[in-house]
């Protein structure tokens, strides 16, 4: 295998494993470098924030899925660095020489400058966020079953989602199940379905990049599960016992002890480090402004890929940070590749966009799918098969179907641990 | 309800549900009290640190398996004291009244005076323990695979596992498993199958309350997935990268990065604070001793029961940590609590020994039942159907029986998830 064509990428997401696949036949020595040893399905992490799924329904380790595509080492490690020049990936502990390098380390949340905000109000990026936020929902539930003070109660049974795009909805939508079915006959002193929660969202309605009378259908579906609405409505404070929310001029303080944040993007630190060394923009988000074939300017054996790139050549805005545009600018950089080794010219990048999918509950999804625009029962069952399709291992898919179709006819969400090293006083 | 009969249970293991189970039609008031909010089922626990299983598998919501019984109120809490004379459970915010106390908060593993040695060799009795053991045993492949320096890579390589009860044979035939089979292609660097296993027992023989012809064939169904089994032989030192262990009047030391601790019983801390209030007497394990009638000497109204009792009237040895006599414990006090709302009198508790099963893996298992004894595949079967039986939700059996097949069929393990908040890193 000396003297092959050596492809390290940075990041076993859906960009950084769709391109190590489609590299399956190429002549090339790829590594695979992950600080996790699993490539998650982030579209489905809110279900274990809510106790519909166990973390490895939606975990799959790196190396099962590779393990039978010879031309890839997957390397558990932290990239700390690149050396342009020398072409080395930099670790703590060595290095990793490469002749192309792409780069997909993904993005995360983030508080717009209030960084203290965090511990109050967790984000939803990683299977400990997730397992964090389904204790903190749980918690909540059987504090309130122990207090008796009725203003600390309602404290403990009002929940504030930060975010009205397809994350907090989902989630929103969850926990409306919760609060209605799931825990319907589980306690003796308080009523679940009294739970308040509270979608907030700063434009003028939630999944704000879906046509107007989708985001208007997905509103009375979310309505209809208890959820209060607000949106043109800011948070500009989080504290351990409120949230302040901010419309038009007016600003009210809600008192509630559950706060999930499910708004801004935040790329990876490795952005900032790529541009730094290369000399590429980062945009405000911190994503690396790529050039029409997702390389860095001057570097065309640097990638850029999925949600750390800031990709702005079709429709002038950043593609979108879901799964899709990873997976596609995944298989094309797969493809530059495999014609400049052959020393074939190669075209610009272009993303189709296959559409959108949100879901709220049991028969309530909507979907927009460019031309086909569909709510409710329609749109639900495109989004089941669309992502039992997708999760990566057979077995998983086996389970999460069992696991769905079980909370289809009983309501019933059975991963409900709390799992905390730490969890708060339930009297504090 | 007001002035009904109140019982008190505080631990919601194998001991607690069954008596707030056999409650159902008592005219009783039950609250049931336990830090987690979840019943686990701990036969299976190896199976969680060992990547087969999910820990929401063997996890059942209290509330949810109890929502339906009306006379049992599920409280999560922690119990700091028991007032005796006042009748009262302390809990750090408020206290519950009581009628009728069952302390059933079980045992967890010691390592003998030596705690320093926890941090290096953990043991398993929760799901935290549980995954922190997977994510050791995965770290490790993980970290010979970078490692260059052959001697470095071998203690990587190498696993001990101290004690040669069922939790430590489950584990040694799980982690032969894994080494041989699941991870077989996993790996570019290293062949997983040149693992070296160690299991330490101090008798003479592994599975030591089995008879000596199950033991015999433990040990060579172990010694075929290569594991090493060193009997008559003690661990006398833990370190970082190395055990001791001694054999007869010499002593050897092993270079491993992983020791799992499957040895020693203490029971839990409410057993010490029940003896004192009381003057009930505890074993060297730290078990309440308590009479014919799983009471504590001198109050008829408190009841010890499971692992945190040392019930020694039957055959003058306590009686075994295992799920049967906690359950049947359960099962006679409410027996009790209802003969004696009734005015009759009771009988002391008799243990019927159902008989005993060790599994070590595929088609490979021993089972001790009184008359019958097998080894093979027969014993396998029937652990198999044992275990299925007993998972507490017919959702959980469902998905573990899903999984087993999977696992039976491909060798593989599809929870492998590396979930430390802080793994130790690679290169130390």
């Amino acid at each position: 295998m000396e003297g092959r064509h050596r492809v390290v990428i940075i990041g076993g997401g859906f960009g950084g494993l769709s391109l190590a696949r489609s590299l399956k036949s190429a002549p090339v020595d790829i590594v695979l470098l992950d600080r996790l040893n699993y490539h998650l399905f982030q579209p489905l992490l809110y279900q274990v924030a809510t106790g519909s799924l166990s973390p490895a329904n939606i975990a799959s380790p790196l190396r099962q899925i590779l393990q039978k595509q010879e031309n890839v080492a997957v390397l558990l490690g932290e990239a700390t660095g690149i050396d342009t020049a020398g072409r080395r990936v930099l670790l703590r502990d060595g290095d990793i020489p490469y002749d192309t390098l792409v780069v997909a380390t993904g993005a995360s949340h983030q508080y717009f400058g209030h960084d203290q905000w965090e511990k109050f109000a967790p984000g939803l990026k990683t299977v400990d966020d997730a397992t964090e936020m389904r204790s903190r929902i749980l918690l909540a539930f059987e504090a309130a079953e122990r207090e008796s003070d009725p203003e600390k109660r309602k404290a403990w049974m009002t929940f504030v989602i930060v975010g009205g795009g397809p994350t907090g909805v989902e989630l929103a939508g969850a926990l409306g199940e919760i609060a209605n079915d799931t825990l319907r006959h589980n306690f003796r002193d308080i009523d679940p379905s009294t739970a308040r929660i509270i979608l907030v969202e700063g434009t003028d309605r939630i999944l704000p990049t879906y046509p107007p009378h989708l985001s208007e259908a997905a509103r009375k579906m979310v309505e209809h599960l208890g959820v209060i609405v607000r949106t043109s409505a800011f948070v500009v404070d989080v504290q351990a016992e409120s949230v302040t929310i901010r419309e038009g001029d007016r600003s009210d303080c809600v008192s509630t002890r559950t706060i999930l944040w499910a708004a801004g993007v935040l790329a990876s630190p490795l952005g900032r480090i790529v541009a730094k060394e290369t000399g590429a923009t980062v945009d405000k988000a911190g994503r690396v402004v790529v050039q029409p074939d997702v390389t860095v300017p001057g570097h065309p054996e640097i990638f850029v890929i999925g949600d750390l790139a800031d990709f702005s050549h079709q429709g002038g805005k950043p593609l979108p940070g879901v799964a899709q545009p990873a997976i596609q600018e995944g298989r094309y950089v797969a493809e530059v590749i495999g014609r400049r080794l052959k020393g074939q010219s190669t075209e610009p990048f272009r993303y189709v966009d296959k559409g959108n999918l949100a879901v709220i509950g049991r028969g309530a999804a909507v979907a927009d799918l460019n031309r086909l625009q569909l709510k409710g029962w329609p749109a639900w069952l495109i989004w089941v098969f669309v992502h039992l399709a997708n999760i990566v291992q057979f077995q998983n898919r086996l389970l999460v179907m069992l696991q769905w179709g079980w909370l289809y006819i009983t309501y019933d969400r059975s991963a409900r641990l709390i799992t905390r090293k730490d969890p708060p006083a339930l009297d504090s």
